[in-house]
C-alpha cells in the first residue's frame, strides 16, 4: 500500500527533503504530497516525478487543511514555527505522527498528553540548529556517560557562512538563510551562561567583542558570539551540574568586531521608524547616527565616532558596502534601521546562483573519568552545491527526511512531543547522515576548563 | 468665605508647596487639607498649622476620595502620574478644578472636552520638567515673536544635581530625585532630535557619548545628554519650522562618560533578574559582567574590557562606589543589574540631611528677526536649602502652588485640560516665581546654529 507523506509548506529549504523523499519513493512505495500557498512556485524537478502531487494550501482554510491531514500517512510541516500549532491539533484528531525543524512552542507541548494517548510521535527541532546540534552532542554525552565519566563543560557553536570557494568580501559573510534574523541577532535580551560554575551575562552593546576562537583542521579559524539561550538544553541534556555552558554562534574571523559598529551606531535598532526613508541615499542613511557638523564629511564623522584608524580594514568593509554612496538610494517608507541595513546588506550579500555556503558545527565535551579530566572537540563542515542546493538546506531538509521514514516505518516510535536527544532517534538519525557526507571529526585535547586563552593553569 | 485647597499624596517634594499654601492662608482665607495613605509622615509643621487638616485618604477607595474631592474648592494630585485619572473624573463629577505637575496621559487628555463644557481647568505639568521649561521658554517665544522673530532653533536642558558646597564625590552628582529614574535614564527608544534641519539618532549604547558642554557664569561648565523626546512639543510650541530642536539631560562634566561604564557593562539592564543577587558582594555584581580568567583580577579584567588607563579618573569613580569590594553584599532577592546599581549608588549617593541640591536649567533660542540671525541663551539656577528643603522640591512646589491660588482666585480661568504655554498663565506664575529666587538670567550671544565646536561658519 502506497504511504502518504503530506508535507506542508516548500519553502527555500526543502529542496534536500523532497528529493530525499521523492528518490526513496520506489523502494518505499511513498507518495509525496506538497500542499503549498503557492505551488506554482515548487520546482518542476519535484513536481514532475510520478510519485509527486503539489496543491494549493490555504493552511487558514481548516476544511482544505484537514482534509490534507486526514488523507496522509505522515505529516511534515515547513511553515514558520507559529503556525504549526493548527497542523498539530489535525493530527491529533486525526491521528497522524508530525515532524516539524522548529523550538517546540508551548502551545505546541501541551500537546504532548494527547500525542502519547494516542500513540502519536511528535519530532521537532530536527533540523540543523536545533536537531544535528542536539543528536550528535547527546551521541557524544550519551557515550561519556556510558563510560562512568561524568560531564563537566559544554560549548557548542553554529554558523550558516559562505564556503571558502565562494567568498569574495571582505566580511567573508554571505547571506544564507534568513537576512533579518541576523540583522536582529543579539537583540531581546541579555546573554547569559555559565564558565566555571559562574554565571555570566553579555549585554547587546558588548555581545559582538565578546568572542571566542576556534580553528577546524582545513578551514581556518572562526569566532563566535553568545546566544541568548545558553542554558536552554540544560536539563534536556542533562547538564544541571556542568561548570561551563555555552552556546554560540559561529563567523569568521573579524565579522563581529565590524558588526559592533552597526550595533553601536545604532542601525541594527528595529524598534522604530526613520522619518523618510524612502528615497534616502546610503549616505543620508549613515549621517542620522552621527553628530551634525556645518563642515565635515560623513566619512570623518564616522572614523572619528568609531575610532577607526587609517590603516584598520574595518573601514574597508564599510567602503565596500557602499556606505557612503550619496548615489545608492532606499526604497523603504517608513523602515526601522534594522530594515534599511537589511536592505544594504542584502545589495552585497546575497548568494549567486552557483557559489555555495558552508555549514559549520563545533562542540567541546569537558569529562571527567577515573579521576581524569578530558576533553573531546567535534566538528562538522558541510559544503552547498549551489544556491538551491544549499548545506543549510542539506542540514535542515535531510534529518527531517530521514525521521519521517524512521517514524513511518516504526522505527522511531516511543509516543510524545519530543525533541531528538534519546539514542532511539539519533542513532539511525546520525547514521544515515553520515552517508551524505554529514558527520562529526571528533578529536581528542586536553582538558583546559573554560580557558579563552588556552593557557595551561 | 473659608476656600479649602485639596491636596491628595504629601510625598518629599511636596514641603514647599505645603509651606507656600499654609503662609498664604490667613490672607487668601485658605483652609488646606492633606489626604495622604499615611498621614502620620507629613511633617508636624504643617499638621499642626491652624489652617491645616491632614487625613488618610486611600485613593482607592471611592467614597473616600469623592467626599473628599466634593468638599474642596480646588484639587491638586501629587501622586504618581498614573494615578490621577480617578481623581481628574471625580473633579468633573464635582466641578473642581485640577492642579497636576504630571505629563498629560490620554486618559487626562480625554476629558477635555468635559472639562470645557463645565469651566474647570485642569493644569498639567506645572513643575519643574515639566513645568518652568515650558514657562521660560514659551516667555522668550512669545517675546521673539511678538517682535516679528522667527524661531530657527531651541534647545533645552535641565538637571537635578547636588550644589557645589555639597559636591564631595568624584561624580559630582547625588540623588535628588527618584534614583530609579536615574539608572533607567535613556532607556525604552532611541533618543531623536533634528539639528539644521535633519533627523538625527542616538542609540542607548551612545547616548552617554554625544553629550555637549554649556557654561553657565559662577557655575562653571556642564554637559548634556539628549532626551528621548526633543520633538514632544514641537507642535505645542509652534516650532514645526525650526532647523534645530533638542532637549536634555544636564549633569556635570564627566558623568557620562563614567557612566557609559554602567551601560556598557549591561548593569543598567532592567529586563532581567540575577541568579542568586542576594548576599552577592559588589565584587561579584561586578564579575558577572567580565569574561572568565583562572587568574586574572576583577580589577584587571575591567581596566581591559573597558580600556581604562592607568592614569584615567573614570578608575577612581569606580574605586569610590567600593565595586570591588569583596565584602559589602547586596541584600536584594532576585534583583535586576538596574536595581542592584541602584542600591550600590544610594550607598554612595544619598544627600545627608544638611546637604544641598541644585537645579539647573538652560535653553538656546536662536531666531531671525529683519533678515538677522540671533541668539538667545538664558539659564536659571536654584539652590536648596537642606535635604527637605530641595531645589527639586522649591522648583516643583511652588509653581503648583502659585497657579493653583491663581486659578483659586480666578486669574487663570480658561478652562480645559492644558498646559502652562498660555500667557495668562505663565506671565504671572513666573513673575511670582521670581520673587523666591527661582529666575533666568538672559545673554544675547553670536547665533551660531547648530556648531558643537562653536566654529563660526
Amino acid at each position: 500500500m502506497v504511504r502518504t507523506i503530506l508535507v506542508i509548506g516548500a519553502g527555500k529549504s526543502t529542496s534536500y527533503l523532497l528529493d530525499y523523499i521523492l528518490k526513496k519513493s520506489k523502494e518505499e512505495n511513498l507518495h509525496l504530497k506538497i500542499g503549498d500557498l503557492r505551488p506554482e512556485h515548487i520546482p518542476t524537478e519535484f513536481t514532475s516525478h510520478a510519485n509527486c502531487t503539489a496543491f494549493a494550501l490555504d493552511i487558514f482554510n481548516d476544511v482544505e487543511r484537514k482534509k490534507a491531514v486526514s488523507e496522509a500517512s505522515i505529516v511534515i510541516s515547513m511553515l514558520p514555527a507559529s503556525l504549526h500549532i493548527k497542523v498539530a491539533e489535525d493530527c491529533i484528531q486525526f491521528k497522524k505522527h508530525l515532524i516539524t525543524a522548529s523550538y517546540v512552542s508551548k502551545e505546541l507541548e501541551a500537546l504532548d498528553g494527547e500525542a502519547k494517548k494516542n500513540g502519536l510521535v511528535f519530532m521537532n527541532e530536527i533540523g540543523l540548529d536545533p536537531g544535528i546540534d542536539h543528536m550528535s552532542a547527546m551521541e557524544v554525552i550519551d557515550r561519556i556517560r556510558n563510560k562512568g565519566g561524568k560531564m563537566l563543560l559544554f560549548e557548542s557553536f553554529t554558523g550558516g557562512l559562505v564556503a571558502p570557494e565562494s567568498d569574495s568580501n571582505l566580511w567573508n559573510y554571505k547571506f544564507t538563510w534568513n537576512p533579518r534574523n541576523v540583522v536582529l541577532a543579539g537583540q531581546g535580551g541579555v546573554a547569559k551562561f555559565i564558565q566555571e560554575g559562574t554565571y555570566k551575562y553579555i549585554p547587546y552593546q558588548k555581545l559582538f567583542r565578546r568572542t571566542e576562537f576556534m580553528n577546524i583542521a582545513g578551514y581556518g579559524t572562526f569566532e563566535a558570539y553568545a546566544n541568548r539561550d545558553s542554558l536552554k538544553y540544560r536539563e534536556a541534556y542533562g547538564l544541571q551540574d556542568v561548570l561551563t555552558l555555552y552556546r554560540g554562534t559561529m563567523r569568521r574571523v573579524g565579522f563581529s568586531k565590524a558588526w559592533q559598529m552597526f550595533v553601536i551606531l545604532g542601525m541594527t535598532d528595529d524598534s522604530y521608524t526613520i522619518e523618510n526613508s524612502e528615497g534616502m541615499s546610503y549616505r543620508e542613511f549613515v549621517n542620522l547616527f552621527l553628530p551634525y557638523s556645518p563642515t565635515d564629511s560623513v566619512e570623518l564623522k564616522l572614523r572619528h565616532y568609531l575610532k577607526i584608524d587609517q590603516d584598520d580594514i574595518m573601514w574597508g568593509k564599510l567602503v565596500e558596502l557602499n556606505l557612503f554612496d550619496p548615489q545608492k538610494k532606499i526604497p523603504l517608507k517608513n523602515a526601522s534601521p534594522a530594515q534599511v541595513l537589511q536592505y544594504i546588506l542584502e545589495d552585497n550579500w546575497t548568494l549567486k546562483e552557483h557559489e555555495k555556503d558552508m555549514i559549520v558545527m563545533y562542540h567541546k565535551f569537558g569529562y571527567e573519568l577515573n579521576g581524569e579530566k578530558k576533553q573531546i572537540d567535534a566538528n562538522m563542515v558541510v559544503i552547498g552545491e549551489n544556491r538551491t542546493y544549499t548545506a543549510m538546506s542539506k542540514t535542515v531538509g535531510l534529518p527531517v527526511a530521514i525521521a519521517t521514514l524512521q517514524i513511518l516505518n516504526g522505527k522511531i516510535s516511543t509516543p510524545g512531543v519530543q525533541i531528538p536527544i534519546k539514542e532511539e532517534v539519533y542513532a539511525p538519525i546520525l547514521s544515515e547522515l553520515k552517508s551524505h557526507g554529514i558527520h562529526f571529526k571528533e578529536y581528542d585535547v586536553p582538558y583546559l576548563g573554560y580557558n579563552p586563552d588556552s593557557v595551561a593553569s
